[in-house]
């Protein structure tokens, strides 16, 4: 645990990136990948790679570079995907469905263990296999159900009570849609998706006449 | 132009916070803020708030704080907010369809001008007001309508394909959701969605036992 505490955020990001490419080369049979492959299939610097990967206790051989099975095992239980994370959806709108139907969720550790909504006409409907469930159930199934995590997909108005059910019945960490900052002082974890403000940006550096990637910086 | 040109990334970030922030005041029937206000409401110091603010020429008075009207206006301005975005959506899925009906888009002069899918029984469809054309149409009514951003909601497979033709029907800006890295270049801007990554890192923070948001980091 403690070697995982001192790994800053944007490092984080990149070795989910690793993890995820190893995975890819693994997968297609690959049994050993160089700092520099690494680096040509994500766009990073091999230095950068090397410096990664030796803060999570992995040290490339000259010549020959990692190890595939044994990366992808070590970067797997540092960023926790060696079990299952139990995940409520609450909001089973276009875009609650979209993101019950992600190819990637489920492949990557995430399972969708409960849906809920308000509106009573979407409720008792299946949607990808999932029941939608009223909102006068959500504490009682994430405690039963052991939910750990919840994706916040309802308007802005009903993002913060959402939020602090979820809390209140267990959830340690949310996911949010909504294009509104929640509030969880120090009762649960938060991450944003805020496809908004990501246009925005995106928009603002087409009309500097900017080019390339602005996801590095993030 | 030289002004804007040297806003770093994450103050652009926080400058389209301030804006969202100071229309929703506006619009609520307040004419002023002042950073304390601001920094409360979007969980930042007012300190940053004031020099972010300094940066593009607005200087609150002691006591009065800003002026919302002049505010939004000149955001808007250097956000490039001031102007229509015709976008096109690759990929008319149940995540395309959810970006179409994303209200925020629409609201915040991002126009869906054209919807494409590669799938025979999804051509002619309409959805969401939008009748969605064949692939064939992609360069001739990008052109035609003089779309400049993009949005990619299409398998990680047909990704660089589509971003591919968008560039080349002149596009500037790519706004990815796929699952995969695109390389532009320096042919335009991208930005990527990435819905797996962000949960990988709230499932990370959770494993850990940190609590706050996590994207103050981004």
């Amino acid at each position: 645990m403690s070697a995982r505490q001192t790994i800053p955020g944007p490092t984080v990001k990149r070795l989910t990136l690793y993890l995820r490419e190893a995975e890819r080369r693994l997968a297609a049979g690959e049994s050993q990948v160089s700092s520099r492959e690494l680096g040509r299939s994500l766009g990073l610097g091999d230095t950068q790679i090397r410096k990664d990967l030796s803060h999570v206790g992995q040290f490339g051989q000259a010549g020959v570079g990692y190890r595939l099975h044994s990366l992808v095992e070590q970067l797997r239980g540092i960023l926790g995907k060696d079990r299952i994370w139990r995940t409520a959806v609450v909001g089973a709108g276009r875009l609650g469905q979209a993101i019950m139907s992600y190819g990637p969720f489920a492949r990557e550790g995430f399972e969708i263990c409960a849906v809920f909504d308000a509106a009573p006409d979407m409720v008792g409907k299946e949607v990808g296999g999932h029941r939608i469930r009223p909102m006068e159930d959500l504490e009682m199934l994430v405690r039963e159900r052991e939910i750990l995590l919840g994706i916040v997909a309802v308007p802005r108005e009903a993002a913060q009570q959402v939020a602090d059910r979820l809390i209140e019945a267990g959830v340690l960490g949310l996911l949010n849609f909504a294009p509104t900052r929640l509030d969880v002082g120090d009762r649960a974890s938060v991450a944003s998706v805020d496809l908004s403000s990501r246009l925005e940006r995106l928009a603002f550096q087409v009309s500097l006449g900017l080019k390339g990637s602005i996801d590095a910086e993030d």
